[in-house]
């Protein structure tokens, strides 16, 4: 009978271990999440040398389950992670990332545990003494890679919203380049630390039209350091209330970063993130005329899978 | 014999009363401080109903030494100060703001005391919903009369940088327009609050050439938001040290505002604050080949001095 027969295997754990959070799957052979966990575990939280107990205490049981492999994206390939997983460098896709995979020595003995590295690219400077400007994205790679492994495509723009929003340029299957803006960060300093924050209440539900109003400030120049006073003086005013400024500021941020560029030239643009931003990101393009496809956790596992199929030889690992 | 001479004799009690600090001068006939102090007694520090105690804590003195008037400006003026003095709408110069100088009622009964109005601006948007955004100053506005009548110009830009800089375009002796840009705030946030925080010594020594590469790098283009993560980048791949990277993030930040507007249209700049910003601004400016003049905290009070001619009538106070 169906019901009694053999649960599936869990061929991979995959794990994606950033800076303040921990998150993990079990997938199937096919690469379908069996189970998925989180904990406020990120890497912030873990003292050096306790990587391998904290993996213990979180996913031990699965471990014990029986799984072929785990894979690990994130910042646990930082400096200050579990092993050091220097940045690939651009343009990279699959093979690239694959290849620079690095071994845990002190994770479960039965299970071969890799790290994935993160990726690096250089922006042109042309400025004497500072001939170019790194970017670095970790965790983020994998995402990207899962995107285009389950939408089946190769060339166009991915867009990582966040605390730090990436913005990943693909061709023939490898980012090409990528950049980062604060945006998440920007938002959160302004709505809660600044002189803004007495008259803003980020609890308040999201206002589309207030949003759509701060996009559309956004879009006529000026600049973040000159537009986000006027969150002040609306309030000043009496022009606006507590609720919809969040809004109004959440659109001025993130209209800043979708104005840093010529939106209308990328051909295919997917979204990657948590449903709340991916949203906000899809009503911003929209605005402008520009179409997008969203997509969420399901990427990282889409990406560990893919990529667990290019396991480094246990033989060249240090 | 010279020396035996009667003292001058106060004639207006200048005070600058902001957020954050308290600065009074005695101010002769001639408007010339002959005594000058500052508290860390802002508006904030202050309860409701608490301002002529505080007033005459700091001030007392003066006060029984005897002056013709006293003339505040500053925050002093807000809805949460002493006594609000309503926005003076722009275009605004001397006759503008003298008219709707404020009566204050509880100060030392001996003593004419006046609160200086800021000045409002709208900055037209073309937005449905939102036709215009408002501006606002406060305190500046005398500091900007002050560089008029101590420099006996008419036409020129004053920009005031700090917490909230001021951009302030001036035709004919009036302020026809400004802009407040968030500059100083940004790099407190940035360099205090944010991930840049752990990499950046804000106490370092100012460093000329990494703040011309902030400058520069700011140039370019990209927006706030993407170049601030070079701070983290820079640092992460050991290309800059923590005390330049101060200065670097400061010259992304000025290099920002800077580059909001054509500076190179400008008929006469003057920079007017305290000497450490004025001098990077001067540097800033510099850089692009603009030349600039400074002004320090006499600004304030020759605009003080300048506007005690044009008292308000008592009878016509509340």
């Amino acid at each position: 009978m169906a019901d009694q027969k053999q649960p599936p295997p869990t061929a991979l754990l995959a794990l994606d271990w950033g800076t303040s959070s921990l998150r993990g799957a079990r997938l199937d052979p096919a690469g379908r999440a069996l189970e998925e966990r989180s904990f406020p575990r990120g890497i912030l939280t873990v003292p050096a040398g306790g990587f391998a107990g904290v993996f213990d205490t979180c996913f031990g049981d699965w471990v014990r389950m029986g799984a072929e492999a785990c894979l690990i994206s994130g910042m646990a390939g930082s400096k200050q992670g579990w092993v050091e997983a220097p940045y690939c460098a651009c343009p990279a896709g699959f093979a690239d990332v694959a290849k620079q995979l690095r071994w845990v020595n002190d994770a479960a003995p039965s299970l071969p545990t890799a790290i994935v590295p993160g990726l690096s690219c250089e922006h042109r400077c042309d400025v004497p003494g500072l001939a170019s400007v790194p970017d670095v994205m970790r965790g983020e790679e994998v995402q990207i890679l899962g995107a285009m492994h389950l939408g089946g495509w190769r060339d166009g723009l991915c867009i990582l919203p966040g605390t730090h929003s990436k913005w990943a340029w693909i061709h023939d299957g490898r980012v090409t380049t990528f950049r980062s803006y604060m945006t998440g960060e920007f938002y959160a300093l302004l709505s809660q630390q600044s002189l803004l924050a007495r008259t803003i209440d980020t609890q308040a539900p999201f206002d589309a039209d207030a949003f759509a109003l701060g996009l559309r400030r956004a879009g006529q120049g000026g600049n973040l350091l000159h537009n986000a006073f006027s969150a002040r003086t609306l309030s000043l005013f009496g022009r606006m209330d507590a609720g919809p400024l969040a809004s109004y500021l959440s659109g001025l941020v993130i209209g800043e970063e979708l104005h840093a560029q010529d939106v209308h030239t990328a051909a295919r643009i997917t979204l990657i993130g948590s449903q709340s931003l991916t949203s906000r990101y899809a009503l911003a393009f929209a605005n402008l005329g520009v179409s997008t496809h969203s997509m969420g956790a399901e990427a990282s596992w889409a990406g560990l899978h893919a990529l667990s199929h290019h396991l480094p030889e246990r033989a060249t690992a240090p």
